[in-house]
């Protein structure tokens, strides 16, 4: 039932790339890429450039054998990426050094080249004549290669125009084989062509196709005219993977200019979701198949879409993209071994209350024995009809469970609370009020305020609120119980000849500090499982706080004898 | 009602620092950092290292001059940062290029120092020599300076050796004037200090105190100990911030060797605070205090605590923190104008029967005026008792509300159905069933399983389940209200002496497809507002799949006459 407290090291991804200074295309987009979809980012920087969203302004080329010493910091038995990709190679004679280093390499991790040879804004960053190198050193030792279709023509040494899709398709079918090795994405952001076109391409040449575009939708269509925007484009984008069969990835056309770093993303991407699938698969061990899965394909390229798609615009030319599209705030972080309760601690921080709660002057009064027996019975008799509520919120929780394990867990807690209101009855009848005039007895205000309050939530809520409404009863008890002993301990409470020792011993006894144990594992794993977010923190905040101010305000009204 | 659909730029976050080839400390961390807290993150190199965490292996200086084309990039009226962080700065040379950049400025961004000067590992990044030109040179313009204790000592020429707090204070008021100018975050990790003396200190001194460490919570205490960690440190850290007056920053002790970063990633997170700050304040515009809050100190601090006691162990020296423990996966993006409605979509799209639910023969017979009365008569029926529970399940999610507009929706949904339902007592008039009788009919098994499964999920799930528990009703029969009307138009469904005419009107009607959008948008809406998690996202998509599912039988029970 505890969870996990020693935390799973994330898939390491490394980017052999230049650095953009504005932050939105090389290492920089690589290592926001990597860490958005959950894994470990790491950079050998071979150039580093002084460039913003309207183009790059000056290169500083980084020494090739400074490229390699970075490599064997990684490598070093240290650091070791499962995946990498590799981006901006700035010179042949860092291609030349990378090409040799890689196949001196035991274990070559997976690897993504995305030939970047001319920047979003135009700038040339690698010689055209590097294509050799590429060819020769690099590209037998590569698992994937991503160019668009002007990259495609250096690499073959032509100037390809494409105007249809069978046109880019043939492109795709001629580069293939001289690539001598890797898969090929042939990116096909540069030629969009209408949606009707390729459902029946597909449908005449039988080829596979992954959507990422959805079919159109009348009620979307509908709402998108409603709200003024411009009908959806019947456009799409067809990136062809050509990697033994042929599929196509067809995605929307997105009209926007905000493409900064699109390709140096769409290959992190690619190296990531291929290293998360190897690492689910085998547990990050050597061995995993060097084939990207047409799955990781599909999550990279609508990642990098999504990254388009949601940018807000930034600087005065192609904008950078929204790399973190896919994330949102976690407030409860993981537990750990230095922090194994986070969601309680968090809970208890947050609730203003607490510590007038657990430490209330009705407490210390029964913990010393100088409490007053009418108080006490007050309390006490309240106390039994506020089990009540307790109980038949437990049960509702039951009804909403959709497993069993929690349905017992529930239904379990209500019965042992139905239980422990007999040592309530058993109280009572030491101070002579008998079980039928206890339960003719009116509930004061603050019993309904706080029972009711209970059962609002647990009849409205999910089981998390249901777990969360119900906490402050049970660990402010378990806290007062251990509190109380230690006090004894400390001589600044007594157990000998205290007339409320029953009620001291009880709740610092094993039984219900077992039960204050599995209600904190219960409810951290669940947290850990639904994983709530911000604003559903935010709910559970305001229910512990508001059910702690009740508990005081319980204590109160015993001290009070109020109605 | 309908979500923003342009995004707002984040705040950016500039880091002037080196490059970590291990990726766990330098711009990668600045970057990871920035990131992770919602920034928008750039990076001016200074110097790359190869690295890993075991050590540095090697330093490659970046020419001063460079270092300034990379600023000159940003500041060029593009991408503005409204914080930097400066981290290792290499030289004396580039911090005096640096600060004459910065100094020429006529809006300087808010900036954080780290005084790098040791990485963890033991390496000196910047010659002690450097000190003179940073106080010099970049302290006056430095809103705020971040020295660990040996780096206080190298800032003011000493090796101090501090064993108490009183001493950790000294120092911090001793350097503070020297600084001239920038306010001080004095680092204590290097030395724990007991929970107890942090707090008569306090007590004693009235300093002001933040604490991060939580109070200890015996119920916690037992369950690290039933659990078999061992008891928690009594010690804690505490940073002293010197701004005017005096704040202390107690933290939790976290032992572990994952600390590769910390002080760039604290930086970084100083830096990303303060500009979040800054960007709620005035919207990013200039003229924000150049000071920064209690509250951005302490959520910079937390951050970085959290990354480290989250961190898995990674290579086998110093291991890189957890950067991204506050991001959980989004799933369903931002609306954007490229996409306004993205989870009905991704409902959509992962409804497997969707397609077979609205374009049903039934519904082809119907639209094409081929479809038996019987059929026709039987649908009807059993739909006029599927509106019970469609309206008792919006009326149950009202129960649920907890504010008005809510309460207000739902109710008027419930109410709409309810008349809706004499379109059907009508319907069935014509059939020749009279209102008794139809009220007598028993429901068909397809009726009972779907409108009581609404109606559960109504009852024991929250108001987000319960909306789209009666999405597919409402969009599905939109969609096919739309779909039939283009069939008309494209001669597959005909109008004209279709015994069906008033039911295909009434479904692309205004007033249904005014519900549909309405529908829509407070969906979408409740979806930005909630942001529900990966786990909440997956059980909504398995409720609106089993409805979807359910009113395909529904159809064909219709088809079928089956009871």
């Amino acid at each position: 039932m505890t969870p996990q407290l020693r935390p799973v090291a994330p898939p390491h991804v490394l980017t052999i790339a230049g650095s953009d200074s504005g932050g939105g295309a090389g290492i920089q987009a690589d290592i926001k890429t990597a860490s958005a979809l959950g894994c470990y980012g790491s950079s050998v920087i071979t150039a580093l450039t002084a460039q913003n969203t309207l183009g790059v302004q000056g290169v500083h080329v980084v020494p090739p054998e400074f490229v390699v010493e970075q490599l064997k910091s990684l490598f070093a038995d240290d650091l070791v990426p499962s995946a990498a990709k590799l981006g901006m190679l700035a010179s042949p004679e860092t291609i030349t050094a990378l090409g040799a280093y890689l196949a001196s390499l035991t274990s070559r991790p997976y690897l993504v080249l995305d030939p970047v040879m001319i920047s979003t804004s135009g700038h040339e960053l690698l010689a055209h004549s590097a294509a050799d190198a590429l060819l020769s050193d690099l590209l037998p030792l590569v698992d994937l290669v991503t160019p668009n279709i002007p990259e495609a023509g250096v690499l073959m040494g032509t100037r390809p125009s494409p105007t249809t899709l069978e046109d880019v398709i043939a492109l795709a079918r001629e580069l293939h084989p001289a690539l001598k090795g890797p898969a090929l994405l042939l990116k096909g952001g540069h030629l969009p062509v209408s949606r009707d076109a390729v459902v029946k391409f597909i449908e005449k040449e039988k080829i596979e196709a992954v959507w990422l575009a959805p079919p159109p939708i009348a009620v979307i269509a509908d709402y998108r005219e409603v709200i003024g925007l411009p009908e959806e484009k019947p456009d799409v984008v067809v990136d062809v993977l050509l990697d033994g069969g042929i599929t196509l990835f067809v995605g929307p056309c997105v009209d926007t200019s905000s493409t900064h770093g699109t390709g140096c993303t769409l290959s992190a991407a690619l190296a990531s979701c291929y290293a998360l699938e190897a690492s689910m698969a085998n547990g990050d061990k050597a061995g995993a198949p060097r084939r990207i899965s047409h799955d990781a394909v599909r999550r990279a390229i609508k990642y990098t879409q999504t990254a388009i798609a949601t940018a807000p615009k930034l600087g005065r030319g192609h904008g950078p993209l929204n790399h973190g599209h896919c994330a949102m705030q976690r407030v409860i972080p993981a537990p750990s071994i230095h922090d194994p309760t986070p969601f309680t601690s968090y809970l208890i921080a947050n609730a203003s209350e607490w510590d007038a709660y657990v430490k209330h002057p009705f407490v210390i009064a029964l913990g010393k024995g100088t409490l007053s027996h009418e108080a006490f019975a007050h309390y006490i008799a309240q106390d039994y009809h506020y089990l009540r509520h307790y109980a038949r919120a437990h049960a509702a929780g039951a009804a909403k469970a959709d497993d069993m394990a929690t349905i017992r867990a529930l239904a379990d807690i209500a019965l042992h609370v139905a239980k422990e209101s007999e040592m309530h009855v058993e109280f009572c009848a030491s101070f002579g009020i008998t079980r039928a005039a206890l339960e003719a007895l009116p509930e004061a205000a603050t019993t309904s305020a706080y029972g009711r309050y209970v059962l609002d939530v647990a009849l409205s809520g999910d089981i998390l609120d249901v777990l969360v409404a119900v906490l402050s009863c049970l660990i402010g008890y378990g806290e007062v119980g251990l509190w109380l002993r230690k006090q004894v301990a400390a001589g600044e409470a007594v157990l000998e000849g205290n007339p409320y020792r029953r009620w001291m011993e009880d709740y610092a006894g094993d039984d219900f500090i077992g039960a204050v144990r599995r209600g904190i594992a219960t409810l951290e794993e669940r947290v850990v499982r639904e994983m709530p977010s911000a604003p559903k923190v935010e709910r559970l905040v305001q229910i512990f706080a508001e059910s702690t101010r009740l508990e005081k305000a319980f204590w109160q009204m015993g001290l009070d004898q109020s109605w």
